[in-house]
């Protein structure tokens, strides 16, 4: 199989060195830098160089565009004149409507990858990239070709990933409303923080709060060239995400003004519901259980309690430590699946001596 | 020393337990519930049970008011009322404005302790719940007697705490931007998606999604009975946090309309700096660095990173795991302070085969 690749970073490369290695693939790649090209060669993420799009596709079964999506809808054309009848164009952008267009033709296929956005770079690029990731794949109903849509997903269950088909605009609605929105909220709320502190001139400092500030504005400040893109390319859902989310914040508003307390706990009560029923049917294997144990800062305290739950078969699914402002305390929250091995999990951190609950 | 505690839970408790092992206090418990005031002389949290406010407080050198936030108002004033002239008044409330009344009566100092809202009853009440931890007091300007300013301070000393005065409408417009709001917005994020993901009668299912959805939300949905009074007892502050917001929205909703680039991307830069400058300066001892770490999600290697950093003598100051859909693999992103430590936590965590990058 012959596979090209339309930029070749993090996510390209990592593709190139899957194919090749786990699908037996001869993968050509094509990056506008030539010094990238360079780097994949010599990393075994790409076979052979091609100087444009063109000439990458020209005998490629499938073509993965991974330019930025800036870029995306202009590679993807290319591509698609350019390659042949009976080949395969996906892509690996975060929004899928901006290819609509692309979506005309039974050839292409809209890729999403949940992976890798941590990193930059092919030097980064690694085999087991994708490995158990979820990578959506957005058809057009009663247009994509069935053998072509057969060996892209073949493709991406060889190099580890699980494909989900989706289609495109819930897959963009999807990802404005618990990807995108995220971002814009954090963003404000950083904004909004450092506003109360005085003003930026002298530069604020932030005084002791709570946990629920820094998870919340984690992912502020993504990087700009990529996000830019990403809030543009999927503009329309985003708008519609933050228009029913002002609308919210509005009622909310509402309820305040009017010290109406049986509102406020009736809605604080839904959100609760909504966030057990996403949070534990959203994975695998039965409902996570959140545990918050009261910890002394000190290194070594995590391994005590990683280790005494690994021992025990115990998987911890998901990890936040808030530490105090002086940081000789803090308080772990984990989560783990299932109740008996959420019970297994608070028996082994109690005879640690660290007290333990379930939140 | 005679201390009084007007409501005997996780909070009560454990001044209670700290006052009398650290400060040598005799500490006198009220509490509505009279089997609370059972469990807390069994547990040496309190040394004598007062059956209501007015003998609680009779006799005592300091008062700690530590209702919930519904009833606090009514509890400091029967405290006042009936305490002695040279006694102190103090409460652990999370907004100060409600008991602006108190602070007409010098004896009375506002206070917030950083700390124990993971756990609730007095069973969890622990001597050292309050070490290093932030103390907010907010003594009246011109009003509140030195004296007794300074007792409490000492006592707070004494139990382990670092006190640290601000002014009351400050506290709360702080508190209101800082922990209020991102809870209103966690709140608001889940149920924008449950409705995006087709409405709640049919039990929405996640589909797999970044790191960042579930950041935002871990706050979601916190105990309505606490966060109903929170919310309404700073609702003034909490308001015009959301105003700012709102308008913050309505900006950002204006640049993708208008498709603006560059007022995007400048936002998101400004997000940035301020992210950096507040997270960075709020923490002593210099600025924290991220790392992100790619790992597979089996029970272990979460030890072995802290072990290898803890025997090194690298703090991790902070981290959050993100794990894949599947849970074969995942993201550990850890926060390290200072640029040395950091360094030297790259080298122990590359070496142990996980590709790790600065973020």
């Amino acid at each position: 199989m012959r596979v090209a690749i339309l930029g070749v970073g993090l996510i390209g490369g990592s593709i190139g060195l899957a194919a090749h290695g786990r699908a037996d693939a001869e993968v050509c790649g094509y990056d506008p830098d030539e010094r990238v090209r360079a780097a994949a060669l010599e990393l075994g993420a790409i076979q052979r160089e091609a100087r444009d799009v063109e000439s990458a596709v020209i005998d490629a079964d499938v073509v993965f565009a991974c330019a930025p999506v800036g870029a995306l809808a202009q590679t993807v054309s290319k591509a698609l004149a350019a390659a042949p009848a009976r080949c395969v164009i996906s892509d690996v952008g975060s929004t899928k409507r901006l290819l609509a267009d692309a979506s005309a033709d039974e050839r292409f296929i809209g890729g999403h990858p949940l992976a890798g956005a941590e990193t930059a770079g092919v030097e980064h690029a690694r085999a087991d990239l994708f490995d158990g990731a979820t990578w959506y794949l957005t058809p057009a109903q009663g247009n994509t070709a069935g053998v072509l849509y057969e060996r892209l997903y073949r493709l991406l269950v060889a190099i580890g990933a699980q494909p989900t088909a989706i289609d495109a605009d819930t897959h963009d609605r999807l990802m404005a409303g618990v990807s995108h929105l995220p971002h814009v909220l954090a963003n404000l709320l950083v904004t909004h923080a450092a506003t109360l502190l005085g003003g930026r001139e002298e530069s604020p400092s932030l005084p002791a709060v709570g946990p629920s500030f820094r998870d919340a504005t984690r992912v502020a400040g993504a990087n700009s060239t990529i996000w830019t893109d990403i809030y543009l390319a999927n503009r329309d859902a985003l708008i519609a995400s933050i228009d029913q989310f002002a609308a919210g914040l509005a009622e909310v508003r509402g309820w305040l003004a009017a010290e109406s307390a049986p509102a406020i706990a009736a809605w604080n009560e839904q959100a609760r519901a909504d966030r057990d029923a996403l949070l534990g049917a959203g994975l695998a294997g039965g409902a996570v259980c959140e545990l918050r144990i009261s910890v002394p800062n000190r290194p070594g305290v995590i391994a005590d309690i990683a280790l005494a739950l690994g021992r025990a078969g115990v998987n911890i699914v998901d990890m936040a430590l808030s530490p105090s402002q002086d940081n000789r305390q803090g308080v772990v929250a984990l989560w783990i699946r299932g109740e008996e091995h959420s019970q297994r999990a608070i028996e082994l951190i109690s005879a640690l001596g660290f007290p333990v609950v379930q939140a």
